[in-house]
């Protein structure tokens, strides 16, 4: 498709370079009338969804053409929260409340739980076992039944210790109850598998680094057992956190579900873990129209925050939601081609391995495009003076990874601050001087100063949002202003 | 085919694991007729080969049938050799010695140098370029331009000091030459690409811990330039060591050439960097028994010690060579069907990361199975009391790789010595107490010590070739008798 590739090149730095045939995964979309679970979508239409013909044999034989959504990992969408009919909640509670040996799940693990139910990493059907886990550190792809690969870059296990490991053991035990911090029981985990969890070897295959401070690691894995436990989960009812944003919280089929009923032919994700500033509207405001001039019908955007774990100077999920909420009722992005929702896994900082579970995640709920930028998931190294991560590495690794072959990687043009025009802009390298980049630290430390950023950084709504958030801070050293790390 | 099912079944113990489908890539040989990298290879048999009617086909038109070997990775045996006819290689040579950029190769480089020529690395076709080791790093395997993967999970790279870099990129070259250490030109490295050498990444990601005293490590990675270069390599002439060693340094087309010679329809190979013991090579002799029970008609053992860097405390390859010679002269294994020779890679210790290294260089040498044992390329902790990797991971990951599916992966029974019948014998576990396990440890420590194993562990050739090794040391503590670091 030759305005396919055009517009990829638009988009691309990757497929720019010259003299090499770089492997940018730029495959064609697939289209198909997918099940997108739910039993309310229409009759399967027996032509390649997503073209005009395919729409004109829909209206001809009287069925709403609801979406060509491309197929999740694996060919169908896990569901492990057990069905509210027939009484298997009930059975499944009392089971979990009579079952000898009781995981108790912390906070990061409760967000894999929620994961693992709604299908976000599916295949998968629950916590890793030593297969999963040693493909997943090796190779970033694990091998379906049917032999294909599927992308899968981050381990989702869960720990166990020592002394309860013995004591599961010595019993036999093939399934275990997952519970709450106040012993409600979550899940049962059946078909069990424990084996040794070697943290250094997994935090050194997952980061590329075993420098102390990382974030992931020192809220999940430095103090958790040094044991594994895989198995089949089974979750008794859907998750919720009862924070006023479970509305949010779509899962993968209510995702396709929303995809279908607006008669999305394409969808365009985009994970992120910040304030929404004009620059990244500005780029998927560009994406949507490219997409239009390539034929689509209706790109819809997935924007799409990630809503577990993150370090403690990111911005609060709950208030990065009214920073968004504010940003659509502006009218900086279209709310009629946009799905705000929230993504419910932690965030792991590992750069180039974790970008591709978050593009995985996005296939199985619906996403065909994926938008990736400077160094996704990068963060400072812990304890020395230079980002962890080639900033180029993680698009790099994304359009050549195992399992993402159907995915179309964006990645991103360069947004700054236009003193120009006064907005902002596609950097344009022809006249430099005139861009101004405004960093995550720049724009928090203006926000905790109560300055403003340059007209047109950020609507005032959203801006407003950011200010409040640092306002609700008890300032920890006493001092109402705060300096900036770095010189702009 | 329930033959091949039930041989694989007596050796691997992944498939014997209960309840779960392991993914032990168990793929039946590919069998056709190799061109083996040599003009004098036969005319192409129009039939499946290493049946019995391939051979009376073959019969029937009066050709030789000259092997069914599988097929390199990438479909062909890369040759970075100058031709020999033609002047390209006096041509390459001036070229060499007059182009303005010229790197010093190390021991280490030079074994690469030699490892890509021959093309163990196959389709590899000079030191990775940035995409090829991101590949390597992130998901041990390399997609070819044919869009399959190939394996390929340790780095083969070359790196550059930042001073040198700078005057490259200056000049804008393209083209540098390779030279050894007497400033000789060995290679043209042309079309060549820059980027930064992450040493912490790369260390982290390949053996999965940054302990310091990783062998490899400290012989090759820690001194080494910031930078590193890929391209396509073209070698001037053969490596040579000039150890009298040579002879043995068969490449994969003379691997091949040899292997069609002896009409073998399957090759078995078996990495070590050990003496060969009894216990080993009563596992060869088994898997040969058992390949021909599967109905295979001559199954010929690639016996292939590793020839590059390799740890102090590793017996030396000259020492190693005679001590296989000894094994072949006394019979202990047969030199009809046995062939030696000499794998030229350096040695990472990297374990379940290497196995598939040195798993996948062997498939391009026409091996199609491959037996693997415990701990494979493993080590102790460089810093902690423990075995850098756990011992079943290896077998595990290597049958579990992307890019060997084709190899049939055979895990090691464990052998040990029957102190009742008073020779090396598989382990029974019902009768445990007759068995004794004499590590590598107990084994060099015997040596040292000029005492006798048990009669029957290692054949007298062999033991004396290993006393006279290590008579041949200057003590280094002024003590001619070693202490066993460990109780037996």
């Amino acid at each position: 498709m030759a305005t396919q590739a055009a517009f990829l090149a638009g988009f691309s730095q990757l497929a720019a370079q010259p003299g090499r045939d770089r492997a940018v995964a730029v495959a064609p979309a697939r289209v198909s009338v997918a099940s997108v679970g739910s039993a309310k979508v229409g009759v399967r239409v027996g032509v390649k969804a997503g073209t005009a013909e395919a729409a004109a044999v829909a209206q001809r034989r009287g069925v709403r053409c609801r979406a060509s959504l491309i197929e999740p990992d694996g060919g169908r969408l896990v569901d492990l929260v057990a069905p509210e009919e027939g009484g298997r909640r009930a059975a499944l509670r009392r089971e979990a409340a009579e079952l000898p040996h009781r995981l108790r799940l912390s906070r990061v693990d409760k967000e894999w739980v929620h994961v693992l139910s709604e299908g976000w990493a599916s295949p998968l059907q629950g916590f890793m076992r030593e297969d999963e886990f040693l493909q997943t550190l090796h190779f970033n792809a694990i091998r379906g039944q049917d032999g294909r690969m599927v992308n899968m870059s981050v381990p989702i296990v869960l720990s166990v210790g020592d002394a309860q490991r013995r004591t599961i053991q010595a019993d036999g035990a093939t399934r275990v109850a997952l519970v709450d911090e106040r012993d409600r029981p979550i899940a049962v985990l059946s078909d069990i598998e424990i084996y040794k969890h070697n943290k250094e070897e997994r935090i050194a295959r997952t980061w590329g680094t075993t420098a102390p401070g990382l974030p992931y690691v020192e809220e999940a894995i430095t103090n958790a057992g040094d044991w594994l436990i895989g198995g089949d989960l089974e979750v008794i009812e859907p998750i919720k956190y009862n924070d006023g944003l479970d509305q949010y919280r779509l899962s993968p089929a209510q995702l396709r579900e929303e995809f279908a009923r607006r008669n999305a032919d394409a969808v365009f994700a985009f994970q992120l873990r910040n304030p929404v500033h004009n620059g990244h509207a500005l780029l998927m405001t560009d994406t949507r129209k490219r997409l239009l001039e390539m034929g689509y019908k209706n790109p819809v955007l997935l924007l799409h925050p990630l809503g577990g774990f993150t370090k403690a100077d990111d911005v609060p999920l709950s208030w990065r939601m009214k920073q968004h909420e504010k940003v659509l009722e502006e009218g900086v992005l279209n709310p009629e081609s946009t799905v705000v929702a929230i993504f419910p896994s932690p965030m792991h900082y590992a750069g180039p391995t974790e970008v591709q579970w978050h593009a995985k995640a996005r296939i199985n709920a619906g996403a065909n495009f994926y938008i990736v930028g400077r160094d996704p998931a990068g963060m400072s190294h812990p304890t020395e003076k230079r980002d962890l991560y080639d900033a180029d590495h993680g698009k790099k690794v994304l359009s050549m990874a195992p399992g993402l072959e159907r995915l179309n990687i964006l990645p991103f043009k360069v947004a700054a601050y236009d003193t120009k025009q006064k907005k902002m802009d596609f950097f344009d390298p022809s006249r430099k001087d005139d861009f101004l980049f405004i960093s995550g630290t720049k724009m928090r430390t203006l926000a905790k100063n109560r300055e403003n950023p340059p007209d047109g950084f950020m609507c005032p709504g959203g801006w407003k949002v950011l200010v409040e958030y640092y306002d609700s801070l008890v300032p920890s050293e006493g001092s109402s202003k705060l300096r900036e790390p770095v010189a702009a």
